[in-house]
């Protein structure tokens, strides 16, 4: 029976929460990450309905949820065929929302070197230095591997 | 005259604040950020009461955001000889924050991993597999860039 239709198992349930718990310190509210470890459960896209009666949400709780995932580039929507309903997936772009960090990274940098040298000086100077290079060689690590991760994704799929 | 002695400049205002709302998305409270934002400026160690004159905080709200500065690794705590004063620095080790960060992507990684081989079926383990190797490559790509990024600064100080 596909699990959009019936009640969640016990390990189904263990699942989505630890996800969720696991994804707080990325930002995600409690209710996001449980709407994100039910979906990655799901064989197909789930509509708002689903996800707020299998998770025991309101439905407006669903719907800003599922919002907010797909802001952050978690899930994608998915329109249903000659339907207006808005069905919710997974999305297996795993760099998107990762994305995000390392442009972080980046911005971050970019506001050290301004102070490093306009603003700092001495050691402090060097030592924001130092920091802007360390994260801009991060971000460009994780960046390329993402990039060839994604590509082989692709190749895999073809 | 050292800055810890007299009022911030407009432009260390500013990188303060800017470095404070960048590192929102770390999950750091603003106050914490504007502690790391000002410590990152200073030339030498800052003790608390110095902090909290610098930010205009109250001094137990600059002891609340140095202490949760120092649980993530941002900054350290450096006795000043001859006294029981708590001083406070930026950290050099960048890379100790952003290591509960790579640890958070493998254990991720681990609960996809159960989940796909004993709650998930179908396409959806399938993708829930896939999912873990990236984060896994992810978190591998992370931890060895910042082994070696870590390396070049203790061979460059040394």
């Amino acid at each position: 029976m596909d699990m959009t239709k019936r009640r969640l198992r016990q390990d189904e349930q263990r699942f989505i929460n630890e996800i969720a718990s696991l994804l707080m310190p990325w930002g995600l509210a409690p209710s996001s990450g449980r709407v994100y470890g039910y979906l990655m459960l799901c064989q197909t896209p789930a509509s708002v309905d689903q996800i707020a009666t299998a998770l025991e949400m309101s439905r407006a709780g669903a719907w800003s949820a599922a919002r907010a995932l797909e802001a952050f580039g978690h899930i994608n929507r998915h329109g249903a065929p000659g339907s207006k309903l808005a069905l919710f997936a997974s999305s297996d772009n795993f760099a998107a929302p990762l994305s995000k960090q390392t442009a972080l990274l980046g911005n971050i940098a970019t506001v050290l070197q301004t102070c490093a040298a306009e603003t700092a000086s001495g050691a402090a100077a060097a030592r924001l230095k130092q920091r802007a290079r360390f994260y801009l060689a991060l971000r460009q690590a994780m960046d390329s591997t993402m990039q060839e991760l994604t590509a082989q994704q692709a190749r895999k799929r073809a």
